[in-house]
């Protein structure tokens, strides 16, 4: 591990980075399709690290909750993984980039409703329909999954976020439906709707974020307790879809000036992943035109050169 | 650097994928789209590893020369990093994954004629084009370089395949005169052809194209002489933007399997790189529906398990 | 009027057309996507005709009701044009051929939610959607006007049948919410399914099809009770839309073919409009793979050949 | 014929469509894709009638010879229907609207290289390629041809509208390459341009055009001579295709509006057949966002009004 760990240089840098984050508090615009989201504060900002030894470092507003979003879909393929077999997760959701906005339809209906990937909005629905249909309490084992990831037994739905959601559910209907319609969805779209609209409307910080995914850089084990909560071979196969595909349409841009596995939230949030260091999460409320957070994205570059760290070399 | 690298035992592992790479020889088709492709024989094999202190290990055919075809494309890009302004390149052909075939015309025109990526074809002819606008007997630079990174100042192009490309070349020319239609292709679009057909027959064995390409994997320094082919975030962004674009839509798939930033051909070639470690290059002629070597595929994923490398973790 | 409308020349006509019929009953499939359709006996025939001055004409099962489907999309659309302001309509839906499949759903997301016109579904669900918000008791509404149009009291949904849709709902319902995202339609899906469901499953025969779209080849008028349907302009305009969309994406073979305006419906009926002289209904389930009845085209073409009628000369 | 061919009257009719057409020449632009169009005079206007007995009826500038441009698709159409077999025509283009613009590369990649219709660019030139291949001297062939049908035996190229098409033939020469590369187009693409340009290139007044295709109105006989240039049911079926193709993307609301087959060009004429009565031609530069002249399109929709025609009555 570089010399860059020494606790009070990290600290030292995610200071710095968290000083100069309000240069980019004009720029972009907070997420506006349904009301809960519209009215969060713009100009916030949080950073937090955790290294592989289950240390955390943190600047700014890291411990502020906010809506996770799209980092549910990787919360919610995890929980596929540790309960299905992968086959048949990957019978009816690709692995490739799409290519194309993350709530898009046109490719869903070109290839006759199999999602590209699990980040895409298709996608998730898709995961959490086979989640639906294989679990029970599903809500319940959302929740405690990503609480005992954080180690923060106080994690919540926000259910004003979830009901907002559900309210102005129309394009992830059209989505569900088109899917269902193909014969690859299989509940009842209100209820896969309920159950993805939770998993965004989880509430967590920059700290429970850094946390709860420290162990993508760890091998797949839990910095904490050990616990082994993906094998090695998954865990490198959950990093190469980040890296592919955790961005939707900014997935190259992020792989060429980041260069690491990444998951953004039109809550703001984003979490990357150092393999065999730590994992990053970063919180700005205002977003690009791909919907990543206009700040975060600056302080991760930031972030990455300060730190040294470059998996891809 | 894992214990693995002990000479002998990455020359018994590499022995032993040429010795089971024949399993796959009924699988998959030879590239039949130009008739002096159509004539190699199939069922051959041949892999070769490049370390960063630039030492080669070997098996199979690994000295039989190959069409390089794509990988050819990562050979232009680099020229055109060396040699204009970045943000020349960057304003003329995107860095995201195209989530469509190599040869796609349809998003050439949603997107008004910028090409997603340097490594799809229409992204490889807009890079072709810069530097035929830009650099004198380009068709010299291009050999010259291969030769120089593979040490090897026999390679040359074998004019049977340029030429057998330039009569099939219609494709190729559609996408060429499309993005001139909307203005971002410059220059004569036979010429541009005549240059990237060369580029594509430029032939290389394993050897040459693991020497070649040792520098990704070497913060963009040549192992043999230290010079500096390009700088260190060149580097990174080059294996960044290999991971997310290099397989076309299979990009995912190999990212998912393999891990690693790499590039295909037709021809039958892939190069991988282990960033910090080695370079890779499998080659068989036989190709799967995407394009991609059928044995070259499954040799790399032994190989990288093998090897224990996952940058990715 | 040419001579061939001497009744007992067209009467020989329709019964010679439906004598033949059989000739194409081993081909096409009855529509399966809903049960209720698909248990219909697929090797029938019927075909009417009722010139302008309302006399009736047929030959087969003429009297043999059939569940209407798509015909419904032009009784709805004339439903709006009597009830709605035309620039509400036509803001909200185009008036061009779509090209694609009578369900795609790429173009509507490409064209943000705006159906290329009211025969495709999308387009119908929007009209519906707009019936649904301007008029009271619009199941009653659509009854009636067909009850009235046919001079047949006894018309009635087969409520099975729109059970049967409500039940595989899912591809409409995906572009109806599609068209919510994008804000363009603005009531309940459900309601709107439900009252587009019900047209579709109206069940009318060949006399009844014949008789009540009469007035689209008498510029609007009824002809039993010289009622004005339709003003001359838009009479002339439906014709229009009828030969420029009314077969989906067959309209231009169908008018290569037989040169009238037309309408179809996956239950199996073809109506098609003699401007100035006569209406035809022809009926037999097997669809060919456009969803149009295959020995109800058959049919029209020999009908129209054997009538001599060229609008387009 | 209605009562309204009185001569004097339809003189009077035209007069004042002449008249007031500058009330458009704010509106649209002239052609600018290549310069021999860009520098053309844009507020001008002319109009001419051709009724089945020959006689030509004529307002503002209708002796002015302009560049009949994709008008020639028809008369191209018309060689290939009267030379070759028509199978041969309709196995490697196709009958439908495209529902893109005119020039549009997108769906000829989805439908594997056959053109929607003959009157679409990727069309026309796929006819081209036709003519190219089994007609000697194809250029002299159309020339003549225009000559004969316009009674005009002084109907040129205009070279140098030829040589600018050619100078900027990158879109078209996308589409023939595309073609090529699915073996579609078999010639060379270079000669198939060359023709198809020659034939954009011809020089024709309104009343040449108005005279050229007379015939369409007159079930296939030249009303000069009395000559059959197409049989009754191929005149019936070129109709049927210019009411649904004729004018791209904006076919549906030229039936809407006008109701009549038509054709237009960027030159900016618009020729229109009333069948069993006449040919209508109007042509005004200044061009609309579909490519079609909007004065034009004013004037035909007032002459439609005024004659009282409607075929889709």
């Amino acid at each position: 591990m570089p010399a860059s760990f020494d606790p009070s240089a990290l600290d030292d840098l995610l200071t710095r980075i968290a000083r100069d984050a309000p240069r980019h508090f004009g720029e972009g615009n907070v997420a506006s399709y349904i009301p809960a989201l519209a009215e969060v504060v713009p100009d916030q900002f949080g950073i937090a690290v955790c290294d592989v030894a289950g240390r955390v470092y943190r600047a700014g507003a890291a411990d502020t909750p906010f809506s996770i979003q799209s980092i549910s879909k990787l919360l919610n393929l995890i929980i596929a993984i540790q309960h299905l077999d992968e086959a048949d997760i990957w019978q009816r959701v690709g692995r490739e980039p799409s290519g194309q906005a993350f709530n898009s339809i046109v490719q869903l209906e070109v290839e006759r409703g199999i999602p590209r990937n699990p980040f895409i909005n298709a996608g998730a629905l898709l995961v959490t329909d086979l989640l639906v249909s294989r679990i029970m309490s599903i809500h319940w084992v959302m929740r405690e999954l990503a609480r005992r990831l954080a180690g923060n037994p106080a994690l919540a739905f926000d259910t004003r976020v979830a009901s907002s959601e559900m309210a102005h559910k129309a394009r992830n209907a059209a989505l569900a439906y088109l899917m269902k319609a193909y014969g690859n969805l299989h509940g009842e779209v209100d209820e896969v709707l309920d159950v993805y609209f939770h998993g965004c409307a989880l509430s967590m910080s920059c700290v429970d974020v850094a946390r709860a995914f420290a162990f993508l850089a760890n091998r797949g084990v839990h910095p904490d307790d050990g616990s082994v909560i993906v094998t090695p071979q998954q865990n490198r196969q959950l990093n190469a879809l980040l890296l592919t595909c955790g961005l939707y349409d900014a997935a190259g841009d992020f792989a060429w000036r980041v260069g690491l596995p990444g998951k953004s939230g039109v809550g703001g949030g984003i979490v990357a992943i150092v393999p065999g260091q730590m994992s990053l999460c970063v919180w700005s409320p205002r977003l690009d035109s791909y919907g990543n957070s206009v700040a975060g994205l600056r302080a991760l570059e930031t972030l990455v050169e300060g730190l040294g760290v470059a998996p891809l070399g």
